[in-house]
């Protein structure tokens, strides 16, 4: 296989537009043309559609995101030097194995540590056509993501100012990148969600943590329960029906994105006893403070019987319309003056013997083995390891959330997990109190979670050698107690970019330095303008004075 | 002149869609149906083109806002009560006095104290029409608004659950209630500001301070001036052109609001140094924060003869093309550095044997001498009179920004003021630091200001009864490094109103009780439900669960 060999590459110039930063990345600094007539083809025997749909959207973001470089003049100067310089006919999207070649949708979702995201370009000035190849059509999906960030508008010419290029297999550092989103606290039509997963796939995000209800409402319809959604969603108009689940699944596996589902359990289960009041203890009890870490209260009652195989049932109905491997059962913030106060699960613990805790047991492996029988591998909240003990499988993966600092605990207890910590990667705090009666301007997270402070993430702190195997990656988090359509994309981007490039590109950059917020910020500028040209409301990280002259709004420049 | 005699009403019921609330008002508990034919009745002789606009967009507004009882059901417990229901035929919008009819164009740029913004509203349920009167067409448009916040839907019917309504003289307490926009850090398109220029006048804001320029662009296209623009603003799409403040002024004043234009001076003026860097004092200078409280550093060479005469003639050039009485030629961070170091105003300085402080009372005399020839009265930021000492014309009007506590020594200065305190109006504070090369997750006003702290806000703390005539009212700012058009909505609404509402409905409700934000929260929540049904993507306050159940989500409830 041929690629095309730089021999005096500069490193990477002072504007990119690029992110996540490839791994591995050779950059010229000769400007090179779009050809009017470029074409992407495709080489790849019996393609699937869904890898012509991404060539095909490809080649629409090259004619319509008409980004204008981030400098003085917005690349006027660099008119004279498109005059002359050489164009590039075409792509060649070709594959690297001869293994069968399946739908981006079916790599998506494969299991994580299994996917082959990898891919290689070469974008050369000599005018012969730029090359991406992979061992997979989502290996394809991400170089073509990538070629997309190269190209700039001026006057209706498509260009770009880094020829050639060359990246030799750029591969994630980490196989789980993810976003999650609570559309519980309030709802979200399927147009914001598919929109929020288009701006994931843009910055290669693999993972849809989809937080889908909670104690404030149930918008997810389920054929086996459909009281659930019927008494528990908002309104008709605010439910997931099962097309919808299915739309917003495929939609995001054919954009390399696979959708983990979570059914928060056995706490933040309020809305549940709208209609089957039978299986939730301490409903709506007050003050809510007492039993619960936010209003309404509510939790199932995990030592009743009844309430165990319920429990089971749902997960399987709920487990069993999603392609993922994984499947989260939640289980945070659980109240134990919630079960305390609860004749029913008090009678119950009596009847059986069990504690509490023993109880908890029992539920999880009813609910963890319905999962086990679909072949999913649950997902968890860290207080499942560190504060209760529940037998866990072995490959159970855990999200740790309450801090950064717990992610070593949560490894020597050898258990996978994803980094998704309230003090980095909460998109929500900072947004003053939302509990009414409350004239505090702080929220229960104060600071809001800057990009920079987000930036600044180690995935590895305080994590050995042995025990980096168990880093799965991790992912900026949306609760929408104050957050809605209105205002989801500002609040998410470019903010949830940060996370995707420190699990994309690791500690370093391709020029071996560590990442850095001060060489991130005007990539992460044109990442920003380029999601504004594409739909997507991403806020302005700065003056645009500042973002046409990097570095001079830093501190004491 | 008659109107409906309430009888039996009773105070104010748990959830009310107004805002700001009525300083007068007795409802009932009746429900009462808006006609299929309803209709808007103008008893006005000769009335202006922009009332009849008013009255058109009002019923819009009834056919199209569809808001739905914020309560569990979302109000479809009211069928069996709407189908007996009375029906209101019609409204009757007249005029109290003989004075002459005036455009409400007119009456709201009259000057600051001298507008008549009160109205009188009657909605019977006995099948009479509702009428609405006034002294003054602005006072009907206030009316209008009152009228259009009393509706819900429920199956396309239109209907108010608190009839009967009377509002006797509903005058605000307040003549300045604004809310101010900087177009300069980041720029904003015309229909952006109009969309909140509606959002504003849906709650009475009467003011649009429109901070236009600043050192990082300067959109504002002058014909005396035109290399100001030409040369700082951020590209030839960034302007706004003498049609476009035209069009921005008069569908302000059209909408109840006066634009008060600044142009900040001295200081905060490096771009004038791309068209006039004859002007421009530490132009760019490096370290930034040596010279300015951001990047650029530059102002003004207030002791140069030649940069004098300029700013005047440029206040000439700007003021005359607003009808406003105001207009603000700023006067905030002076950096006494920046001077220091340059030479020219050094020279300048030695020559005409002043201070610097001298030479600021110099240029003032010019600026604001330029103002006076045109009737204008100037807006000044703290600064001028708290830390510097320019001689001030009486009428002048100070913004007091940096702490609330500061109203009390402009006050102590027999100054009229304007509350626009960053303790608790600034809508930027606590989105993190925006300089670059910086981890920090903090932002200089920190925490965010809630709408529960803003609400809060007392005018007239440490204001003595004698200086009472002094505070002209208040506002609610939104600095722009941070936010664009991608941001806007979600980072001002609903948060804005609140001042909206100290300022019109000042320190007690109708039933006599204090301003309190947990009566206000279900308001509030009815009224950004109703702005996004508008248009406008105001942010969720808090869960639709909580939204649903006013109460609920309380402290300890």
């Amino acid at each position: 296989m041929l690629y095309y060999i730089p021999i005096l590459l500069a490193l990477i110039p002072q504007t990119l537009a690029l992110w996540p930063i490839p791994r591995t990345l050779q950059t010229g600094s000769t400007f090179l043309v779009l050809s009017s007539q470029f074409n992407i083809n495709v080489n790849v025997p019996n393609p699937p559609q869904d890898l012509l749909d991404a060539v095909s959207q490809t080649k629409d973001f090259l004619a319509t995101d008409k980004l204008q470089r981030l400098v003085i003049g917005r690349g006027a100067a660099d008119a004279g030097a498109l005059k002359t310089a050489k164009t590039l006919p075409s792509l060649t999207v070709t594959m690297q194995s001869n293994q069968p070649v399946l739908p981006i949708a079916a790599e998506s979702v494969k299991d994580i540590g299994t996917r082959s995201e990898g891919y290689t370009l070469s974008i050369p000035n000599d005018g012969r056509p730029a090359v991406l190849s992979a061992n997979s059509t989502l290996g394809l999906f991400r170089g073509l993501t990538t070629f997309s960030q190269f190209w700039y508008d001026l006057n209706g010419v498509t260009y770009t100012n880094v020829s050639p290029v060359s990246i030799v297999k750029d591969v994630p550092a980490y196989p789980y990148r993810g976003l999650m989103l609570d559309t519980s606290r309030n709802f979200f039509p399927v147009a914001d969600i598919k929109r929020t997963l288009d701006a994931m796939s843009w910055v290669k995000i693999n993972t849809f943590h989809w937080h889908i209800v909670d104690s404030q409402s149930f918008p997810l319809f389920l054929p086996e329960f459909p009281e659930l959604a019927g008494k528990g969603a908002y309104s008709s108009s605010q439910i997931y029906s099962p097309a919808d689940v299915q739309s917003i699944v495929s939609y995001a596996a054919a954009h390399g994105i696979d959708v983990v589902m979570e059914i928060d359990s056995p706490g933040h289960t309020a809305i549940i006893a709208e209609s089957h009041p039978e299986h939730v203890a301490c409903n709506q009890a007050s003050p809510w403070s007492t039993f619960a870490n936010e209003p309404p209260a509510g939790q199932l009652r995990l030592a009743t019987p009844g309430t165990v195989n319920f429990s089971a049932a749902l997960f399987t109905a709920a487990a069993r319309v999603l392609p993922s491997k994984l499947f989260s059962t939640g289980g945070d913030e659980l109240n134990t003056q919630c079960y305390k106060s609860d004749a029913q699960t008090q009678a119950d613990l009596k009847k059986s013997g069990q504690t509490l805790e023993q109880a908890l047991n029992s539920f999880t492996q009813a609910t963890h083995g319905a999962l086990a029988k679909l072949g999913k591998t649950p997902v968890v909240w860290e207080e499942m390891v560190l504060d209760h003990s529940p037998k866990l499988s072995n490959n159970t993966v855990v999200m740790v959330w309450i801090s950064s600092a717990n992610a070593a605990a949560v490894a020597a207890k050898n258990f996978r997990f994803v980094h998704a910590p309230s003090d980095f990667f909460y998109l929500d705090c900072g947004a003053g109190e939302w509990i009414g009666k409350s004239a505090e301007s702080n929220s229960w997270c104060d600071p809001f979670k800057s990009w920079q402070k987000a930036y600044t993430f180690n995935p590895l702190a305080n994590i050995s050698a042995a025990q980096k195997h168990l880093v799965l990656g991790g992912q900026q988090l949306l609760w929408t107690e104050q957050s809605d359509p209105n205002n989801l994309d500002p609040i998410v981007w470019p903010r949830a970019a940060t996370s995707a490039e420190i699990f994309w590109t690791g500690a370093t950059r391709p020029d071996g330095k560590a990442l850095d917020g001060s060489e991130a910020l005007p990539r992460l500028h044109e990442m920003r303008y380029r999601m504004v040209q594409r739909g997507v409301k991403a806020i302005a990280l700065q003056p645009q004075w500042c973002a046409l002259r990097p570095g001079l709004c830093n501190v004491d420049s």
